[in-house]
């Protein structure tokens, strides 16, 4: 396994749930993979969950980790060739990475949208250069697109919590004051649909995600009709990919509240947090006994660590 | 052990100070407690001593452990129930804590006093809530009121330059450019009161310390008076209590020099660090052979060690 | 091994690359060394490479490894004694600097040129301090005059590409928009003097090394003259030292490029990074089969692993 970025990365998907929850049961069982084998994470914006997951997950399978924080303005690195380097760039990526390669073994990258440049954004330029350039395998902790450890701890917990019917799960956008990336609900629109669950979106006209990845989506525009019958409702807010990184709406009429919990079918609570509470999601939900936020963010380890292991296996 | 902000935490102190003599003899006999077992480091404010002193000791007993140095103003959490979090504050305690429990075994949390409001301050609302949300053991290094860490290694270090005569020990304010919590002398304050010595207090008038701390100790306002037969000089400066946060006085008269310590029993001379030198001490007293302060802050490394070693236990 | 700051520190050359040799060809042999050994690496300035070998290297050898990023802005320590601290300066050199020797076996110093004062630049202020004060071995990471890691990094790769012959090697000054220390230069002029090589400098009028590196040198004004039958070609720039930490020239006629490599004797061209491209060296350069600059960083950890072990053997 040589990088980590869409479902098709990981393979089949049943088998990699099995093996998810063989880590998650037995966290100490691989260490002789990880032993005299170093992870650099690598983050250009910050991180709570992200980094202390992956490192933990890291260290679960016997690996030495090093964090880099790198402030996106403090490390710029020029991309193009032939440009005189006599400005603000003191590194060129193709100097950079090879050598961040030669430190470490596996390399986990984390560099969001910038919102300046759709194209850009979606070609995943940082994360691909990283892919190509490094010699090692790359995980991302989050591209500008995609946020797949997250979307496979998502998996991981709906296959915990999902009775033997095939779930209802929808992806609901939720109002909040700063516009977003898409990098979590691409990827989880992205593992949801190859996934034994039945998908609906809903969000308002405007928060379309991108057509490369809504292709067979179920989209409903009215959000208590897409509620009907859920049994997983996950929340989360986006800027609008169209108008592309703008923040079109902050209605509060969107919020995740008690009542529209009650159309589901007991729906539990879905987040990948941080949330803002009583924008995306009231306290009553949130803390109500069908929340499962907190196990959520727990299986970012178990996500984190079956990716690991997979990659520590093939090197 | 669940918790460890005060002296009665840790019980009886005459077993806990053979405990901490033999951590300090065979630092590394008990690395099987932390195997596999993480401690996340939190600091709202940063470190020098505490991070190097607890990041050893947790790794002494074997345990991984994982920094996070959180710039006060970069990680605003909400700690209201009911508020719409439409402004700068990104994530709710009650979502933050409860998660980086998911991602360790214990939880060190250093947030010193803000001064902005006493009330807040002295209920040690951000430890507290570490406490209650987190579902793991947490290590005040260092909290609103509070430095435990410091005064138990203090008192190892009475221990163990003490003769066999009950010492007289001397906690004298000294003055500094800026206004400092009270954390250290407050701890100091609770941790000798429940010890085998005599302890007074000096200050000038102003500096008294809050109430709850001081119920029954010895204060003495003539400083000369304070220093005559003690064994041990402890220094530090702390702004004012009654005038919340305040400096009332720089009076350098107040600076422990050669001429006082002549008063003392050959006392040995003993400060937390980092010291302002010729404010708070002369450069002749601190480094004279009678000087302390280095033994003290290598101290730092068993009371850190001892403490986590019984959290362990108790895991 | 109580310090690493030149080659005279490291005993005799060969003996040293021998030892490097085993090192690189059997990474992990000699984890007993580092066992519960702690190396804490303190960076006054920012770095990628040197942060990552290092702690690589010290990993390799079991050790366990603290990284203190201090901002040099944030953790001004006074230097002088009799000061009255009462200004910006919260510590004293006399209490910090032995006070991370007690939570360590080994430092690790990185602190460049201010370019404020040659004198006390020259003098090696901060790193003799931390020598003299801290009671461990000390390794220079990059210090004001001197990069010995990177120079014995150098020394090890020109060993692994050079033929039986002795070979040519010729330092070049580069342009760059920045005023860069003279650290890198001073230590490759340093190691190569005593290494089996022919050393060539060559700089424009007023980039003159500082004369204690440069008795005995060859310096040869004329880069085309210089480069002939050169093996190796090391570029680098740096701030004058006659007209101390100033860029007297951008002059891009000195820019390393095909036209240059191909009155070598096909030489091998490297540099320590980061690296200006088109500045110091053309795209066509440093991206031909000759370029070795990743080789050369990757014995970053090499260097380091080797002087590290010999610290680890002499405690």
């Amino acid at each position: 396994m040589r990088r980590f970025l869409t479902p098709s990365d990981i393979g089949d998907l049943n088998q990699a749930l099995k093996e998810a929850a063989e880590v998650k049961k037995n966290p100490y069982a691989h260490q002789h993979l990880g032993k005299n084998k170093t992870a650099v994470l690598i983050f250009f914006n910050s991180s709570l969950r992200t980094r202390l997951s992956t490192q933990k997950a890291a260290t679960n399978l016997g690996m030495n980790v090093i964090v880099l924080d790198i402030n996106k303005d403090g490390w710029q690195l020029e991309t193009e060739t032939g440009v005189i380097m006599d400005g603000d760039k003191p590194e060129h990526i193709r100097e950079a990475v090879p050598v961040i390669g030669q430190y470490c073994d596996i390399i986990g990258v984390r560099s969001f949208a910038r919102f300046e440049n759709k194209e850009e954004d979606y070609s995943e330029k940082i994360l691909n250069q990283f892919i190509e350039l490094s010699g090692r395998p790359v995980i991302s902790m989050e591209s500008a697109t995609r946020h797949p450890l997250q979307a496979f701890a998502d998996l991981v917990t709906i296959e915990e919590h999902r009775s033997d019917k095939r779930p209802k799960v929808v992806l609901t956008w939720a109002p909040h004051p700063k516009a977003l990336p898409q990098a979590v609900p691409n990827s989880f629109v992205e593992w949801m649909k190859v996934a034994d669950v039945d998908l609906t979106v809903t969000h308002p006209k405007g928060y379309e995600l991108a057509p490369e990845f809504m292709e067979g989506v179920h989209v409903e525009y009215d959000q208590k009709k897409a509620f009907e019958g859920a049994d997983f409702i996950y929340a989360k807010s986006w800027a609008s990919f169209s108008e592309y990184g703008k923040v079109l709406s902050t209605d509060r009429s969107w919020t995740v509240n008690e009542e529209k919990m009650a159309l589901t079918n007991n729906a539990k609570f879905m987040h990948c947090l941080p949330v803002r509470r009583n924008m995306v999601v009231t306290d009553g939900v949130i803390e109500s006994p069908d929340s499962i936020v907190i196990q959520e963010a727990a299986n970012r380890v178990v996500s984190a660590q079956t990716v690991l292991k997979r990659m520590l296996e093939s090197l």
